[in-house]
């Protein structure tokens, strides 16, 4: 693609300098959904966690902004059902992520979308150690 | 250094997600200004040009408030000169930007700061790639 146009284009798409939060918590979101690991409130805490030797942790929000998000594009779809299996006693719901029908397929595209961006800040990241440190 | 320190304290020093774009741009002004291509105008243009092929163009307002933080933090000062040598003729002046006198150690450290953190953020991207991608 014309770089002009490049630069044009993610500008009008608000893309920013480097890829979005939001962009990056989605992409795990829905690896864990393609694994079966759809349980929301397992989702959170394993986010939670998997960043820490890195010095970050996902907001909570931004995790079920990222949910909600996918929801609304039509790429995932909620569940809700009781923990235990008898209602008398446990009356903890639990909330599951499931693919859409078409689902899979949209998860499939936004990834490929993302990896385009990631290689774009893998490569600027690389280019700003190799021009500044010597 | 523990963990759950260094969250904390990228946390209180409100230190993103990923490597903030100010951050960037003023390690390669720095960088500039080591290599004696301190005339603000020409800094200007390398900055926009620099990262076309990224499909990134830093907002000049960015690169401005980055060259006035880096003269408020005292690592440069700004001369003015007469762009040609006679000032009956040529009344254009250059802005130029060269180290305080502490300004290359202040630089320095900074430089060292700022690589931790490109390091983090490559770190983080690389893991992206290989958690999501198979």
């Amino acid at each position: 693609m014309n770089r002009k146009l490049q630069v044009k284009i993610r500008r009008r798409l608000g893309m920013g300098f480097m890829i979005a939060q939001r962009a990056y918590i989605k992409l795990y979101l829905i690896t864990m959904v393609e694994q079966h690991r759809g349980y929301g409130y397992e989702m959170l805490v394993a986010m939670k966690q998997e960043f820490k030797p890195y010095g970050y942790v996902p907001p909570q929000s931004e995790i079920y902004r990222a949910l909600h998000e996918l929801v609304q594009q039509g790429v995932l779809y909620r569940t809700k059902k009781l923990k235990g299996n008898d209602p008398k006693v446990d009356f903890q719901e639990i909330v599951l992520y499931h693919f859409t029908n078409d689902g899979a397929e949209k998860a499939e595209l936004y990834k490929k979308q993302v990896k385009t961006d990631l290689d774009r800040c893998l490569n600027m990241l690389h280019k700003a150690v190799n021009d500044n440190y010597s």
